[in-house]
């Protein structure tokens, strides 16, 4: 059992909803590691019952913030710093939500003001996140930023809709991020690239179900679950991937480089 | 010289700005392949002078038109359609523009209102116009879609800020749309991502000159002009490209699969 | 239809084996496109009586070579630019073959001796003949120089075996002599990855009918046939592409970018 | 200090020439972490005397192996088993000889006996590796194979020639054995894109000195050191990343996503 990944680490862990999300555990596996941190999440996001007990577990805090305002951001910062004594070594950024899918308009009937919002929520809060910190200059040496994404990035599925566009311009304002962050205070910035994921969040999304199967199908190690992109992101919030910036990691069980899996091939021609 | 590449072809050319454009170069060769076309470009970029005269030359009309307001598109199809007796059957996008870019703010003091600017002028219109198409049905099967892109899409290039995260949107709608309107009507949709142009709009980006040396120093074609732009999107436009779709195409002289050339390695080792 | 894309342009294309070849479809466009070439293939591989009735519908002759023989490619070049009356402007570089795949060897019981020829073929043989190119200083300025590939490259098609590999080589060759032979002599080199296509090649790897099926239902525009790449290697060839070099090109109805289609998610959750 | 990363974890070291080696700074560092496992090294590359004292130093042996020789490797497979009492967990893969490099031949005048060397000293060999060790079974569940690799496998550094090819071909080898080990036995399979690294080797490479500073200028973070490569070895053989595969991982302080730097155009326009 490793121990000790990430302490004296101080941070901040966005989108903790319920047991199911990846910042969940993530919080669980940083605390485990060393690491202290605070909590946060958009006021109407936040199931109060559950991130509170999950805050208890992990002896920290909850400071509601909406990751689209400045302001927010700015006093979620001010606050955090002051109760972890210090500044931060580590942030998640796990934060996405499309009106559009939410209410099933399809790429062709997209409602721009809500995609503006599917932009906002989900890709610019990361720029503004750093952007605040970058100007309160709140981030230590070697600090750590890590977003969520995911490969419809780089490939289309259609249910995926504006998320997708979304998710390219997040992996978009990591890489640009990463290159200043890491430039004027050797920061790093990457974002992960994770399966589909049985969480709250995934699973609102239509056609979750057969695609989560055709992933597994095509992944040579199936699906990565929360719990293993929660290991991950520990690794890259370690001092051990110091290196690593402005990429976008696939942790996916092999899934984006495979073209077609023999089981797929059996599946297809017995129909 | 190849002859009728684009005989009965019928169209829209977005960007004819001057000149310089490739926008214009791209009319004109449009044109001498047998194309019929309409000009447009938002009112306020228009140079009404010179925009006139290229309409002449080519026996069309402009039709201004914000690409950001979706009432404006659909009166410039109805307009051109109009005009040009029938369905399209190509589309050039090339919109682009950063109000943090003209502005001198650094991507680290970004304007957000001003970025959702830059992102809906260079990134979103190029949604809204297929999206528009699509309602009207007014893109003929096999229409040939091209978007303008650049490298800082997938690479930091710190002078373009916000400009490189439009780009990485604008390609993801490409693959998105291309995608759609593929299926629904096999309509194609590509980027081109083209090397610094010295064109209006181009050296309008702090650092052009220094970074147009360097590209030009590392591609062993050197960087490929406004006018060679041109003849590639007529390529795409053409029949013989008809299986191409949702891709970004580097036309760039070998830029972009270049590390390091030996005439850079000599002038740092001067130094 | 477009006329003179090649006219006055003079090459060589190998690979014609019989008439459902890209290289064949590709040799008869050339014809009609202007361009005068010879057609060369291993002499193992050719069926005489279909080639040389090719030839003679082109009003050219066939140049027997093997192309994993550095000797053989100069015999070529000397007799076709004597057939020829100069210097080459174009190249087609169709050839691959994998004993592994022919004796039915998994990628898990490689024999390493055949694994050299398959790189040798389908790869090296492409350095050889650009290499050989060089050195005789045989190639026009801004000569044409195009190999064909495969997705396997770049993600794992199990059944593709040491093929994929000898195609990740093939297009690493692209790269490399693209950069050189851009700066020696403004040569352009690129890869078309191109669907599975019905072809005696493709054809003849285990698995091939329902991979080809797979591609159709994901690709939005369907596989692009054997036909539609020759027209694309045309636009390759001739000038309207002059500053594309070091590109894989992907020529596949849009596969190479579709995560998931609507159609292959209702034949999966059928299941 | 993170603890125990490796307890109990089993594997094979290749590579470790002298103390400026990854290989050797992951052996130090893996056995920090709890790791038990045996050197190798080609007969002709050991330096008896420093290999020696690695091993002293690891509590462990050196077997030394041709990994060009599937003979070699099954030797040392059982040597190793018998040594370290069980199948492995971990195997790195860090070996690479050029012979065209060594001798000063360009990419225009490559040998292709000796090409075929380094494509067997430095791709094949990883494939024969694997291949061997699933013949015997000799994985645990769930282990890890890392290759190191360059980002010459992406794009052109003319000095890099065939090694560049040799790569590509690398890479495509731990994609296409990543899925079927995977498949097999859930072993996943990633290689390591190094920043340029002071080591005995790379150092014999041409032109190292002056891409070592450009890489240097370009990177944010600077280049990534051959002993921050091995904290990164390190959590890619532990358990942290086990839904990690077929992935290529730039390592190099952000080197492969940055276009140019504020630095570099500072730099170039002095001149």
């Amino acid at each position: 059992m490793p121990e000790n990944l990430l302490q004296g680490k101080v941070g901040i862990i966005t989108g903790a909803l319920d047991e199911n999300s990846i910042a969940w555990k993530t919080a669980l596996k940083a605390k485990e590691q060393g690491a202290k941190f605070v909590l946060t999440n958009a006021p109407i996001a936040m199931r109060m019952g559950a991130i509170n007990e999950l805050a208890e577990e992990c002896n920290t805090i909850v400071i509601p913030a909406d990751a689209t305002s400045v302001e927010d951001i700015e006093k979620l910062y001010d606050e955090a710093k002051e109760f972890l004594g210090g500044n931060f070594d580590f942030l998640l950024h796990s934060i996405g939500m499309s009106p559009n899918i939410r209410k099933g308009r399809s790429y062709g009937d997209l409602n721009y003001d809500w995609a503006m919002k599917s932009y906002d929520v989900s890709a610019i809060s990361f720029h503004k996140m750093m952007q605040v910190a970058e100007k309160k200059d709140i981030m230590n040496e070697w600090a750590s930023i890590v977003g969520l994404s995911y490969i419809a990035a780089q490939r289309v599925f259609p249910f995926y809709t504006d998320m997708a566009d979304a998710k390219a311009l997040l992996e978009s304002i990591a890489r640009g991020y990463g290159y200043r962050f890491g430039k004027a205070k050797k920061v790093r910035v990457n974002t992960i690239s994770q399966s589909p994921t049985k969480t709250t969040a995934g699973s609102g999304i239509g056609g979750f179900d057969s695609f989560f199967t055709f992933a597994e199908s095509l992944s040579p190690l199936g699906n990565a679950s929360a719990e293993s992109c929660a290991d991950y992101i520990i690794t890259m919030f370690s001092d051990l991937t110091r290196m690593v910036t402005m990429q976008n990691l696939f942790h996916d069980g092999g899934y984006s480089f495979t073209g077609i899996s023999e089981e797929m091939m059996d599946k297809l021609s017995d129909k």
